[in-house]
């Protein structure tokens, strides 16, 4: 034991110590928005959202509007301190019900993709993706409002559940859509057209980047455009800034760094098939 | 304040107010599964079929009879009250001593592919591929007694868990195995032979759909059918009403949309290497 | 009711006696370690290794110590209870300041790597990648010390988490870095040197196994070598023994189970690119 | 460890045996309320009654409608469910606003008693005298509502945390207060006028049962009637159906079974006071 | 902030500092039973004795089998845990009919003795006796076993919800009834024969104690016996080693220290009544 | 349904409007303090002042300092959010010393009066008259600082668990001490002396109040003054500002309004004794 004692009171004096470098980060960690209320914070606008689904009572119409005025009233309180600017809030706020639209449309972009569902009802209550989109557009329009850390804070939160990794910043249009999601990539300078659809660990990711003077990059355009009515399939990388046109598909597990005009169909080059001459190996 | 109290009230009148698309969901929405309940039923089946594994408790021959029979009995209370039939629930509940035989392939299977493990234990305490199978078999026998929607929604919690998204309707044989897991698809119309492995980030999905008049795409079955002892390397993406032939070998990052015969093996065409000359862009 | 009393009462009975092969795993299974406490163990090694920023309150210099203090009792107190082994405690314990700065160089290459990041702490707060290094870096220490299955269950922790999934036994040197991280998979044998930065979606995995004469496979060197250098692009699969010599760039969706020398850059051969004329498929 | 296992299974098997006796009791028992429902139920209304101050947000006057709203919901679904009947719940709701009157007067006559206080809301929020008025008052609407066993588990709720045991079935007029509270009894067939005071340890009691022929105690009138302006000093004992007449005071540790006229005062026969000669008994 | 930091930092340093006297303590506080432990004890016993009364589901006679078996096994873990001997654990364990039994005795005397209440349900249900007696009936049984301070801390746990308090040390005969409860006090050394019925605010406690040289109180017999069909009405005090003989009725309010014989009444002497002709003082 | 609709919404108005007397109290009720840090806050007190009895963990020498200094710190952050004043947080942190020395002279007087206890740490750990004690010097001290409301929302919670009601304001000297506890009150203007013992059900209260022209209680000296050295026993009420001298036995059930000189004895007049002669009546 007192061997233990020895390393153990050691090591508590070795790292209550802080270097420079910590010390300026323990200030601004100190500062760090609270994680438990940020999710509080998106459950409330789901609930207001989407009213009777993830309230535990059914609202008819009559108590509909005492749900919503509570978890309004708790959305604003909660989301006041996180914001530290009523003005911000309140335009949050003043956002909800053209949230609400735009979140429908990418619903219902996947009601018309999805042979296996039945009502728009199962989309919302058990598919990854309108977690995604939910947590994304919230953190897009705190971003917009000039709130710093929260929006990415919130867009990870989505990442940890869904495998689905949106930065706040991208701009996506209406109608957006990822199927099963897991390992989605978008990038934070994206921007992205109407009747887009992603499936699973599609990348929208960047190349390369341009650095300063001391090496620390800059943040430039440097994720790709994304044009109306694409497809992108499963696992494909679109990497830096360039444009993909129009009314394209393209197809799984390509490695894509250049820009494809409207109308376009890019596919991997074949496969090589053999068969087995050779014992188990690849 | 004032403003402020404008604003949150007039939203929540707004958002009060549901329109026809909404009012038709919302219905649906407030007959929902409880996912809490969900989430006890999986548990509850996990801890019958490995007995002394989850509970606190070290059970001896004697009182594991008391804990089967306790977690026995707040299954069916459980998922009576979800399924909202007693006869479908007795029902499952007399399939799980076959669910426990089935599972333990799997495990055995994994077993016998992975040098990095050294007893049937630590697969099922600590591989997130028991508990994506365990998931999807509980689910794909609720598909089976006719239950809508649960079978999906429990799939989608061990998606989140694991990466692995798994549909219910799916049809996998014995001694089937998914080492690591993450971003593994498995569509609705899938059939898979005994002995098949998969590894991360694989796809058996769609390539495309049919639609009927209204523009709505068909249920039809659009996903590839994968015989006994394939084995599919990571990141491949294998798409449409295809049929990989039994002892195939199927390298990673593959895009594959047709047919593949017995005893085959299919890679991506070779990677282009160069060296530097032009600095550090790729 | 009298029938599902029976259904229950049969299969109650039947379920609760264990075949040979379940008795064996369940007596392993009894004594496997408390998941709860491994999660307090290392949300404690957080704790202390990034002191203001997970704990509920601000701590200044003075009032650091005590709260390093109690943390690090608690985490002798519940390591000792999981290890059975106050000597590898304590050798754990002394290796805490060495972990905390690995970590920080490698918060510091993702620092220098993401345009997006603003600072140190916005890193360590919220990147994803940060919870997969310190789960790794415990895991790996652990091991180290001979503990056993523990490392393992850390590290899937991890893996649900952040979709990242590093094996315990991988060594992997300084200034490391993943971005993004859904679907990244580094096998055991790995060996991984310093300024290595990997995108989602990579797998550094086995190729192929040699099996005993019992069909068991062998646990020999059969992941890649990372040499200094190195970035790996999203999706990519670097399989088997080979080495991948230092200053080389791997793009993205490549299938790589070749030696790479040094200063290389492998692409995915180029896609192959249409205009539409024959409807929407692909 | 064979032992104990043996008187283990034997007392299982025992005590799994119910005696005729106890198989009446456990049918009974099985449909017994749910006290936590109750709790909530008691909860809901205080929220609904005194809105603002148990509620952990400040409540302006358009955000309470929302809150009140909220809570009337609950309460009316948790009390259905308890009550097995929405007419009785309905009931019981349309009394809340004459309940609310009746607790201001007693909130009033204790402002009106206490030197110590300095405004109703302390009285409200820190009094156990309200929890006991409010559980009673609530407990006696459900009586009158022919609700049976619920309204005694009310009142031995406030019982548990005040010390006040106040049955159900009491009638007790307006401006009723009880200061301190601690080893108050008020019986079952009590009828008690306005602007009655008890101080603590006061019993309202029966003195004597009369049996029926097998023995059973009947329900008859046997507790105290107390007329208006009556106040009653600490411990004392008033047993049996007397009438205690109004505008009457009764000192402390008074035992009382016979009637007292109105404008009375009644004290304990004075103490015998020597000093001390034979040491420290007494 | 520096002052405060400095008196914080002081104190701090000056409580941690412990005296020889706290010394001591701190060493018996270190070894304390868990409070938590020992109210899941007493609430498994209860569960054990009253199946279907406080478990959430109800059991048939075929599943009561399955409860009574976890229950009993969570019993043994935590008691031997808490006992630190497993010879005592089954010792009690062994004695959990035979405490059954006898708490049916007082249920039993409640019903015959309460006009108030219709089923034995309701009275283990909700009457505050009944946990009153459970927790002294099993502490008797261990302070037997020779337990050292627990029986003390479980009927504390009883007085804090109840507001009576038993010590575990006192000799209470079978069909025995407190009625209210509040205020009952039965000290150390009290012997109470059967079917004894005490009110709320009875004090069966000591008169004097008896000194050794040192000043330390001494541990004789020094509460009343109480003989057989024994009634004290409310707040009474009966003090000092006296004998109550069988068949006599005590009034409240009576401050007692002589014996009694047999088939006696004793009633405070008769208070003194006025009428008001000198305004509103007593 | 209709029906029930109609008198919830018709319900829910009526109660949202407010009277004035309510909307005055409403106000100062959304102010109210947070009940559940003022749990927290005593709750803190207590393991700074008895070490290692309520921590769940046994704190040596050196790992004391730790966790008294972060229960140091989260007392003073949550105190000075409920006293909303850093001021008058370190005045009462700088008492704390002095409370523990004061709460020991308590325990002290206990272990000498009781036969029954074998340790002060069983004092400590077990008996309601220590939690008594520490809520209400505690609450005295912060009455002295000028803190409103505070002080008696704090003896209130010593009053619901332990039935002892002690205001804050009173006065309370050294070695004081109360056995068993339930229904003690002791009122707001006491004045107490060193080495007074208290049993239960002892009332020092008001015996009448001096009301001002609106007939609202004027708070002047109303409670009694009891000298070093004196005895109270079980129940008896000692009302009004008269004074108790020094070395004085009061027996129990005593009904006492008068002062009471030095060296006194005070029984209650000698109880009436009869035999049976009239049936079961008393």
């Amino acid at each position: 034991m007192d061997n233990s004692n020895n390393i153990l009171l050691k090591n508590v004096t070795l790292l209550s110590q802080l270097s420079e470098e910590e010390r300026k980060n323990a200030i601004l960690g100190a500062t760090m928005p609270s994680i438990e209320s940020l999710e509080k914070i998106v459950e409330l606008v789901k609930r207001i959202i989407f009213p009777g689904f993830f309230d535990s009572k059914l609202t008819n119409d009559d108590t509909r509007y005492y749900y919503i005025g509570v978890n309004m009233e708790e959305l604003f309180s909660l989301l006041k301190t996180q914001l530290k600017s009523e003005e911000k809030t309140i335009s949050f706020i003043e956002r909800i019900p053209e949230l609400k639209r735009i979140l429908y449309t990418d619903i219902n972009a996947m009601f018309h993709s999805d042979p296996a569902v039945t009502a728009l009802s199962e989309i919302i209550f058990c598919y990854p993706f309108v977690q995604a989109m939910l947590h994304y557009r919230v953190a897009h329009e705190l971003l917009l409002l000039g709130v710093p850390i929260i929006p990415r804070i919130i867009t990870e939160m989505a990442h940890s559940k869904t495998g689905i990794d949106i930065h706040p910043g991208a701009q996506i249009g209406e109608y957006f859509c990822i199927d099963h999601g897991t390992g989605v990539v978008i990038g934070e300078t994206c921007i992205i057209g109407n009747h887009v659809m992603l499936y699973q660990g599609v990348t929208l990711g960047a190349k390369s980047f341009t650095f300063d003077d001391n090496g620390t990059p800059l943040n430039t355009p440097r994720h790709p455009i994304i044009e109306d009515n694409v497809t992108i399939y499963s696992n494909s990388s679109v990497l830096g800034r360039i444009t993909i046109g129009h009314d394209t598909i393209i197809g799984g597990n390509v490695w894509l760094t250049n820009n494809v005009p409207p109308f376009s169909k890019i596919l991997q080059s074949k496969a090589v098939a053999t068969t087995f001459t050779d014992g188990a190996g690849i």
